[in-house]
């Protein structure tokens, strides 16, 4: 029960009243938690009958490194699920490397699986392709916003997440709001394409020298506020492709004698689980990846009963965690 | 070669001159890389015994938690060294709770395992007493010090590394060098003898008010660290008992507007990967988890191996790693 609530976002005796067919619940609360209760009945279905027919009980994560929090809620999320589930989670880490995807290919096809979550590779097509012809079920993680076609996947609203930020920045009075790209993957055009968007439906223009490129790493972030500080026309605010970026910005800004939030606005993306803990703590776009990571073991765990998938394309939403990085900006002298 | 080098803490060229009897190198590191090989050998040995034997290859790795970097490391180190030898790891947290240690014990003995590496749980004596009734290898990343009899473990030099911070900021011209302990474990216990020893070589009373408890958690830094200023003498160091505390007290100087190190020289317990990128970065005691889980592995793999273990009990040397949140005291008004 408490599981039902937690997943359908709601408490207990609300819980409790759809399931005594009781009043007092409306419509659409009622029909998320049936919906949950199914799932969660299907689950428990296939995964008993999976191990009464004597099978192995465990399903592969595959993941490309566990280098960053940010994999290890992704890696919680599918944990929490499996041990729900009565599952054993064997871990994989394939460092993007050819003979390391070649490997835990061999091992699933040689030992068993019930079935493989995978976190998107770089080089996906060639063994998401290989486990469907070998009808081996799996769900992807998709935190890059690929949007694979046909492929039951799980990603984050990344545009909503972009222009979230940015809208919040303009509210607070900022008009030169400079933005860090991120890897060239979709989920950075849409978080710029969010950024873009907000600044224009408040008419304020784009300014393409406020917009940085870099990767997702601390040292990208720091050099990209350093280039954007040393610019004739500094931004008020920073909105950095992800927390570790902008924690390279707190960086760049403490080595001038800078302060947070009060010479400049700053906003992460991620809301990995020490940026709460950081002074001045971090206000940032929450990706849900340990629901993503949840979500996609569900999926796996419908497919593995025998369940069709009602939606084989999710997107959680992002939300904004304000804390204490951002301001108004600096009245001019 | 270059994991042979790594794991002596030599280069290349040093393991190829041992490799091929060459003269330059001294004896003690000769001895060392020598044994390095000849560890490796065995585990290769054992691993091929294992799988031409037809077994699962895996190992089951048993934590009660990963929602802490800390444990995340211990993760790495034995996901390494498992991938290494080309074995799968299986993954269980059990957050302490017996219920979940009966289900991972009951998945070993129902499916098998080549062995089982535990992070120490709270209560560990019943299953470590199981595994060894039932024949199955274990090795124990004991990051707690309790230097448990008879089982191989991998723990820490706790007590050194108590005296290396305090050392340190003796060094630097403080005498009121706070502590904050942390949970009720020996390594707390040998951080804290180790503060206390360096306090009386140099010849500085230890000031009971000048220790506050504290569990290993922020929030417990950020409580230690308000009683330690809201004092009639308050400190001008604090040496906080791990990295989480340690952000704790960063908060608390934050919010009473004082600056690290300029009021307060803070020094952390861990090494967590993302304490490097704090500003000021944390200056604290690098304890390493990841060779911790790596060593912990090998051990088990070579009992796995029918090899004996040279020493049952092994600590890794913990390493004060100077940043920039310590020092000198600001001089009396």
């Amino acid at each position: 029960m408490a599981e039902i609530a937690a997943l359908a976002g709601v408490s207990k005796p609300t819980v409790s009243k759809v399931m005594n067919g009781q009043p007092g619940v409306a419509a659409a609360t009622r029909e998320r938690v049936k919906r949950v209760i199914a799932e969660q009945r299907y689950v428990r279905n296939g995964v008993a009958r999976a191990l009464s027919a004597g099978r192995v009980g465990s399903v592969n994560l595959v993941m490309s490194e566990i280098d960053s929090p940010y994999f290890v809620e992704i890696l919680r999320g599918v944990e929490e699920t499996l041990d729900n589930a009565g599952l054993s989670m064997v871990l994989t880490t394939t460092h993007d490397e050819a003979r390391r995807h070649r490997r835990w290919m061999a091992r699933v096809v040689e030992h068993g699986t019930e079935g493989v979550v995978l976190v998107l590779p770089d080089e996906h097509a060639a063994p998401l392709e290989e486990l469907r012809r070998r009808g081996i079920p799996f769900a992807v993680v998709d935190d890059r916003g690929e949007s694979l076609s046909g492929v039951p996947s799980v990603g984050a609203t990344n545009f909503v997440g972009g222009f979230a930020a940015t809208e919040y920045l303009l509210s607070l009075g900022h008009r030169r709001i400079a933005v860090i790209g991120g890897q060239a993957y979709r989920c950075t055009t849409a978080r710029l394409a969010g950024y873009r968007a907000a600044l224009q439906e408040a008419g304020v223009p784009v300014d393409p020298h406020l917009t940085q490129p870099g990767s997702f790493r601390q040292e990208a972030g720091y050099a990209a506020a350093n280039a954007l500080l040393d610019a004739p026309e500094p931004p008020t605010a920073i909105f950095a492709g992800n927390d570790l970026q902008a924690m390279g910005v707190y960086r760049a800004l403490y080595e001038r004698g800078l302060r947070v939030p009060d010479d400049m606005s700053v906003v992460g993306f991620d809301d990995l689980p020490l940026v709460s803990l950081l002074t001045p703590a971090l206000t940032t776009v929450r990706q849900p990846v340990r629901n993503m990571g949840a979500l996609a073991t569900r999926m796996l765990l419908r497919m593995v009963a025998g369940e069709p998938l009602e939606n084989t394309r999710v997107e959680l939403a992002t939300s904004l965690m304000v804390r204490e990085s951002c301001a108004p900006p600096r009245p001019l002298e």
